[in-house]
């Protein structure tokens, strides 16, 4: 998997966090995640496939940072991991991959979006199932760390 | 969505147990997933796209069930949600989904598969963010319960 078919995630989402919640992010470098295990709270989870591609992505937060985002969006104080915020991940990560689909078709990367799952639970793990490897990028904010994983075959 | 679209995923899974791991299992009856709240401790999630449909899948088990199964599995002992475990479920998974997916395809509902992702962590809670609505189904067996979930716009 190559650095251009990454990055269109990586614009999509700091573009998304923008617009939506007011929130500059930063990603750091790609790296093939191996044996490192990574932690979220809430991750939006989505399917894609394609004549040529076939993969996942997952976007995970931290309980503070989900919330501080979401007050940042709704402009009210957020407590707990609710519907609310759920709801909030799961437009996230269609936007998110909405932009980064629209990006790879214009270079002729086609492929489809399922519908997206949001998982819940303290400190869960994700495993991207999949003889492709793991790209996971770490993303810095001012209300916090979190991460993407992308995998493609 | 109708039965003729969620009986192929329960025959499915019933068949992979069964040939896999030697173990009966009997699908209850299927109930839209409203307001209630399901938990599993590793859940196998997939998504699925074509022209008539657009959707996701989780089949989630208790850890005390999916360790018996993966004991039935490989002949051997095993303590914790590992890798291997891990790996098993993402290969149910696709098996599970890629049988549903060819019986679907003779009734004409054809989709693509994206690659499965497996989600560990205890009493995760599983959302699937769709205006369709999800179809839970509970499936009892002689080494627990687990459930299923479609979700089909």
């Amino acid at each position: 998997m190559n650095v251009e078919f990454v990055n269109p995630f990586l614009e999509a989402i700091a573009e998304v966090l923008l617009t939506m919640a007011q929130t500059e992010c930063k990603p750091g470098k790609p790296a093939v995640k191996k044996d490192s295990v990574s932690f979220g709270d809430v991750s939006g989870i989505i399917g894609m496939s394609g004549e040529k591609v076939k993969g996942s992505f997952a976007i995970s937060f931290s309980k503070s940072v989900i919330l501080a985002v979401t007050e940042r969006m709704l402009g009210e104080k957020v407590t707990s991991i609710d519907s609310t915020v759920v709801d909030l991940v799961g437009e996230l990560t269609n936007i998110a991959t909405g932009g980064a689909k629209k990006r790879l078709a214009e270079n002729d990367y086609d492929f489809e979006l399922a519908t997206p799952v949001v998982v819940s639970g303290e400190k869960h793990e994700i495993v991207h199932v999949s003889k492709a490897p793991t790209i996971i990028i770490p993303f810095t904010s001012d209300v916090g760390d979190f991460f993407v994983e992308v995998s493609f075959s």
